[in-house]
């Protein structure tokens, strides 16, 4: 804190354009006078009620209208809610990607998904390497999190050093690789350090988040305990270490290991072709050869973990899987905890196999990937920041760890809490929100990318909650005659065949209101279509205190 | 065990009709000769992907086709979901009630709501009194939940007794009346109890419910931590103990009380009105007198401790609400647990009070309603019943129970875990599913009850996830030619302004087709239709990877 650098009287601005309202979607672009580099960028999976929306991506206006400045984008980690947007971003804004190889791997599955492998430019990273870009120099630190080859990111600028946690707990027994490389933290915090950018994922948890391999014992008990039935266990795909885990299991208690579900047998092909994963000979099988083995000697991994409708645990639950069918000779292990908004699911999942005959576990067999809040005092011990800025979490998550900052003696005003789109200028001398930088969801529905809005989400609202009438005249404007109609078609409203007094009501008192619009010669069409909407939509109200949109229709015959 | 009676050789008939795969809508008809008594009549809350249902309540068709066997509904307690189905049911069924007292007070609340008030005949029940309809013997036993006046049902028939604990915990200690009368089912299980339905909704929790008392004492804790600041404390209506405590601890430390939300402040209306709430003079103030005392001189009651859009606690929140707003001197509590789904609404709440500067606690200030582990072995070993029927939880739940059964010692095959419409036939002899009974969800939407069925919720559905697409054409068949359109109009699909060239395209697409079918001379509107269904359909899908519902409409003229 004492020796924070400055060389240069430019200030470094710290700019998050998403992630910081919301869980996912992160991505954080840094700026020092002509140079601009990216730590991350995440997507976010849709809100409730942005209904048919497949996923939402950050809006990046300002990388575009700054794109000469843009040097790359840093990657701490393959997660979605870290790389799930690159694919959509690369093709509005070509920059070159820096990750670590597993991170690397997991991107150009999705690079090529989208024909993009061939146009962007990658240099994977290892752990200690420093990549200088313009103003900036980078440099990639080990941490531990729920996927391997995470990492931090110290961000060296004139106006000084940021270091980025990116997601991260400490794991002092990984499963693969190193622990969290502390000393490293420590160094940087001798140096100095300007701002401190940390996990508040878990800020509201006490105490230390579990090793990792404290699962596999785990696994081992369960195996030991259930000899005689076959198991499945359910589980992040993106888990390798999990993964692994599970594999040492099975083949410590001779069991042949079968991996499910599209998203798992990409995940463990990329590992283990990069060497991730070790996987001992004549252990993993195909899943028709499952029928070759008797249940005990078997194991599945398994997608579903999250109650997701179309995973292969669900299908296998609801009696839709083709090769897989639950029953009394099952142990269903669920390696997760339900993330928030998916607990109902994963109830769903746990009743269906039940009924099924089948046992389930769903307790003890997961541990967070997430520091809690030891992790995270241990970290500003280390690391002393001049400035605090909490990141990754809900508003909750970010005011906790702000808190636990005061409590280790920080300064309130060197605290910050920000809000996406939010310009915070620092170096040595101090630090302030100067401006905002548009910001803001893009939604993502099939082929499309923010050609649904809000316009398009609040009529798919309305349609959701009371269906649609439409009303059809064909109109001779001229004559001011209703040739034909009104016809009134329905959808989602009442049940039609049931409805018929209701409907043709609504029709004879539209017909009536037609009529006086006529004898008064209106032709404007406007009009005649909101005075459809008032008659039906009040009349429909009083019959069914339902709102349905309504919909006129006109055609000049 | 032992001494089960048995005084003649007809069989009681168990029928749950609701509450057995899922959460809520419990109704169970016990049906001996020509008498039928119903226990409890609930509604459920629909499920995320019934879109716009209100609620949802049982199917009664076998009450209805056995009218004049039905004698009465014996209500356990006052929650939704074992009363709140009664004003529907009621209007199709009318059959007299049997109930506590608060309960029936909040039964009369819903009555008077559906202008049934004078139409239902009610009786209040006291606990040990005993009414005798037909063949059956019904006693009330005092138990305790998290609503006062909650009643076990002994439920005597000729075929012998069966013990339905309602919803319930044993709470040593309760903040109002007594203890559950234990001894009664100890005399009950003594004399032999043919059938136990226990409530398994805590089944997999360990140990013993703690006391609503120790709720008490925390809030004594947080008043005193808390001097300084305005008291917002939200929690169930229903809970007229935790209101009471909320009300002790208020006058103790010398604050006024204001109750806000609709259902909190009729509740409080009832309980009060009838003695099961004691406010000390002066403590309760009008919301309009807030202004008047210092903030540390106040608590606010509220409603919307689930996060609920329109309650009370979530318009402070949000700043929408007209008479409170939330500021740094305001420390809110949520008295209660997000029930299982509400969880991201819960912390949508919490950071937005974080947000505007309130300190939130949400840990510590609530207590369970129902028995855990330990307390349902301990109903099980008083009443030690001949048959077990798990009810009241999902089917894990009901699972969790059956296991906790046997390892009491039950025979597998005397423990049975139900579908809603299943007759269960038993005596002292043996119990045995012998058929069943329709049942079913009837959605409620609006004033239309049954109106909305699986058809209307499809349609919903997919207007949901993809919007509409109309198609208009005015057609004169005689001479197969296309007087006007194809008109295309969309709705929740693509943001129209910015999509013109895309439904131009289909526009051509089902003009040309139009053509093709004028030139064969096919009139047929339903090939055209699905001429028009198909065209659309496969180019849009081509071009978004979407499928809107395509509703074409032909008009004659």
């Amino acid at each position: 804190m004492k020796n924070v650098v400055q060389q240069n009287s430019s200030k470094l601005k710290i700019i998050p354009l998403g992630g910081l309202e919301q869980i996912g979607m992160n991505i954080t672009a840094f700026e020092y006078e002509d140079c601009i580099i990216v730590v991350d960028c995440g997507l976010s999976f849709p809100a409730d009620d942005m209904l048919g929306i497949d996923l939402v991506i950050p809006d990046i206006t300002y990388l575009k209208e700054n794109s000469e400045k843009v040097k790359g984008f840093m990657i701490t980690h393959g997660h979605e809610d870290h790389i799930g947007a690159l694919p959509y971003v690369l093709k509005e804004l070509s920059v070159p990607i820096y990750a670590t190889k597993l991170t690397m791997g997991i991107i150009e599955n999705k690079l090529k998904e989208h024909g993009l492998e061939r146009a962007t430019k990658r240099k994977v990273v290892k752990f200690g390497q420093h990549i200088n870009l313009g103003k900036f120099r980078i440099e990639f630190i080990k941490t531990n999190h729920s996927i391997v080859d995470a990492a931090a990111l110290a961000i060296y600028s004139p106006a000084g050093i940021v270091v980025h946690t990116g997601d991260f707990k400490v794991d002092y027994t990984p499963v693969f690789g190193d622990a969290i490389d502390l000393q490293r933290f420590g160094e940087l915090g001798k140096k100095g350090v300007l701002a401190l950018m940390c996990d508040s994922t878990n800020a509201e948890r006490p105490g230390f988040t579990q090793s990792e391999r404290t699962v596999g014992v785990t696994f081992d008990h369960i195996f030991m305990d259930h000899k005689n039935t076959r198991i499945i266990i359910a589980t992040f795909a993106s888990n390798v270490d999990r993964v692994q885990q599970i594999i040492n299991s099975a083949y410590k208690y001779g069991r042949k290991v079968v991996v499910e579900g599209r998203s798992m047998v990409n995940i463990i092909d990329t590992a283990s072709n990069l060497g991730y994963l070790k996987i001992p000979e004549n252990t993993l099988i195909d899943i028709e050869q499952l029928k070759d083995y008797p249940d005990e000697k078997t194991v599945l991994i398994t997608t579903g973990s999250q109650g997701e409708s179309m995973a292969a645990l669900s299908r296998m639950a609801s009696g839709m899987h083709k090769k897989v069918s639950i029953g009394p000779l099952d142990t269903v292990i669920f390696s997760s905890n339900p993330i928030p908004g998916n607990e109902k699911a994963v109830s769903k999942v746990i009743n269906e196999l039940y009924a099924k005959g089948a046992d389930v576990i769903f307790q003890d067999a997961h541990v967070s990937g997430h520091a809690c809040r030891e992790e995270i005092k241990l970290i500003y011990t280390l690391v002393q920041p001049k400035y605090a800025i909490p990141v990754h979490g809900e508003y909750r998550h970010l005011k906790a760890q702000a808190a636990l900052a005061r409590e280790l003696g920080m300064d309130k005003e060197n605290i910050f809490i920000l809000s996406s789109g939010d310009v915070l200028e620092l170096d040595g001398n101090g630090a302030k929100v100067t401006g905002s930088v548009p910001v803001g969801d893009i939604y993502v529905d099939g082929l499309g990318v923010g050609d649904v809005g809000n316009v398009v989400i609040r009529d798919r609202q309305h349609l959701a909650e009371d269906g649609i009438l439409i009303v059809v005249i064909a109109l001779d404007s001229y004559n001011s005659i209703v040739v034909s109609g009104p016809e009134i078609v329905s959808r989602g409203f009442v049940y039609v065949r049931e409805a018929d007094e209701l409907l043709e009501e609504a029709r004879t008192i539209i017909s009536e209101a037609l009529d006086e619009c006529m004898d008064k010669k209106i032709t404007d069409w406007g009009k005649i279509k909101s005075m459809i909407k008032d008659e039906a939509g009040e009349f429909l109200w009083r019959k069914t205190k339902r709102r349905p949109m309504i919909l006129p229709i006109i055609i000049e015959v």
